[in-house]
């Protein structure tokens, strides 16, 4: 279907504009290079290839992985220097352990005692160390240790020490951004995390522990603080695609957004002053819910549309005000979704059509599982 | 891994029972054969082959179907009289098409003029007839022509006198019955909605057009009233895993769930009184979200515990009253979450994994895409 316009598309269908794609992913790139800041492009959001080569740049090195999956399918397609940013799981050591013998470089995660001691039970061959980066809690609330405990300096020791196993760095995620409403104030966590992530490199440094230091977050990498340059890394992920919760936040502008799920009018309800669409949980996810006007999603040139609520494959969309005027929507007429979060968006697609200026120009197949 | 406990898997993981799954199935079976209604499968739940076999009994005849990609997946394995039970698609037409010039019996949806105006537009090659149900809403409100209204007769008939086109049957969805809770409550809207449809084939009749009908959900056909054993089919789906959802609508008891997330503890939270797990929203969806005092899932022999949040890859789960006994936790320890809906947590999973008593017997792999 190459050269066709995306309306061509049987739907739902999730498109990727791989021209705001690019853009997205060269700033980001621009921007760390200006900071003299690794950047290290995060693979959950899209977990395709093509879109891993753009965020890299080409050079198929530095990334960030939610999975093993992820990391086993990158490894196998020529990706090295990968970071499992996950806090080690017990059940997948083995399998960490084959691709740390077998790769340049792959990168572990963890945030407790006994993780390590995992790793410990487990050396690697050939006189390798496991490459470990601790996770530091710096107010997020998910995983890693609170920076403010004795027992972070404590671990961060005890994993410089082991043998067999490096401290390769400390990892603080700033998810915490995502209750942000602009710049100010997605800039005032950025400065927080930095500024606990620095004073905890200061705590090693005191005594005599010296590694990398990286921060992340789709937010706080989209405006910087310039004490960010003092980091090693930074590790955004979501920023190649942005959504309408990253407009929202103020990560972006909606303009930026490269991914749309397209879907079609199937029916017409006017006793319910509705439209069903093809378009259900199964095309866009259920993230989102009561959290924007219009619902799971913008419907991109119809602002008084709202995608009110979902089935498995349908989708009621209804006028946040007034009466639907049905002659705007026969039936199999296009709407275009704007994901309030597109992780989970394409989370649901077996498959990503890319497209330039409206026109078809390939495929992305994702990687799924565990 | 076959032959090994399910403990032995990576997580998260979706596992099926298959004895339950077959019991549920031949119970669904047995009870309309006993009322002398076809019964006909629906395959949303879980888009397997060997599903498929299990709740047609190995026939691969009479399936329902909510996407063309599953249509087309039990066409290319050996599946016949396939009813693509979703109101026709305007961009899917040809593909329809070339599914009824196919296949035995390939059967399409309808509940609009607009629709039977394409099928009119595309005759079938060979004399062929487009097999068309008409889709009735008796009271579901979502797809279909409201049983009370002239035009649903109106549109049967211009179906019925469509050169190329031949009313196969009537089809309602009492997806209502999701708001019941009890066997009364739900046998209610079984009746109802039985009621309605054999009024409609009543009206039909004298019009001089006789048809089939068909009626379903898992909590209808779960429970039926003596008065289904009029209708001509039953089109039910989720029963064959049922899940938390059914078990409050009272469908099913728990113990019939066929269906598990296994999950394992990645982290320890004391200054939250949580638990960090590995099952995110990828590993169960966001269904079920306020619906349960156990959040979105129970988590098997642990009343107390809470699934409360979930972000890409990590589940927060909490006590619902006192303190976390984090020895009963350590890390690594596996967790079962039985889904709050199973269509929804499946969808998620791009393979099964299918045990026998805790021994794990094979893999189901499920189709997706439309």
């Amino acid at each position: 279907m190459e050269g066709e316009p995306i309306s061509a598309l049987c739907t739902p269908a999730l498109v990727v504009d791989v021209d705001k794609a690019k853009r997205n992913a060269q700033r980001m790139i621009d921007r760390y290079q200006k900071l003299g800041v690794q950047l290290r492009p995060h693979m959950k959001t899209h977990k395709t290839l093509e879109c891993a080569d753009i965020m890299t740049g080409g050079s198929r090195r530095s990334i960030v992985v939610s999975t093993l999956a992820e990391a086993c399918f990158y490894a196998d397609h020529g990706f090295d220097d990968i970071l499992y940013a996950y806090s080690l799981p017990f059940d997948k050591v083995e399998r960490c352990a084959a691709l740390s013998e077998r790769l340049d470089l792959f990168q572990v995660l963890l945030d407790h005692p006994d993780a390590l001691e995992q790793l410990r039970k487990r050396p690697l061959r050939d006189g390798r160390q496991w490459h470990v980066w601790m996770k530091l809690d710096c107010g997020n609330g998910r995983a890693g240790v609170l920076h403010s405990e004795p027992e972070a300096l404590r671990l961060a020791q005890a994993i410089a020490k082991t043998e067999g196993v490096e401290l390769t760095g400390v990892y603080a995620h700033c998810g915490n951004t995502y209750n942000c409403r602009g710049v100010e104030q997605i800039q005032a966590v950025a400065q927080e995390t930095t500024d606990f992530t620095l004073q905890f490199m200061e705590k090693l440094k005191a005594v005599g522990i010296s590694c990398k230091s990286s921060i992340g977050s789709t937010p706080s990498c989209s405006h910087p603080v310039k004490d960010m340059a003092q980091l090693s890394e930074v590790h955004p992920g979501n920023y190649v695609f942005y959504d309408v919760q990253q407009s929202t936040i103020g990560s972006c502008s909606l303009e930026d957004v490269a991914v749309r799920v397209l879907t079609r009018v199937i029916g017409h309800c006017p006793h319910r002053n509705q439209l069903l669409t093809d378009c259900g949980w199964t095309g866009i996810s259920l993230d989102g819910a009561g959290k924007l006007p219009t619902g799971y999603a913008v419907i991109e040139g119809h602002p008084n549309l709202k995608l009110a609520s979902m089935t498995q494959e349908h989708g009621r969309v209804e006028p946040i005000s007034g009466q639907l005027d049905y002659s705007r929507y026969p039936l199999g007429s296009l709407l275009t979704l704007i994901p309030y979060h597109a992780c989970a968006a394409a989370a649901m697609h077996p498959v990503y059509h890319v497209h330039s200026g409206g026109l078809l120009v390939g495929k992305w197949t994702p990687t799924r599982g565990w």
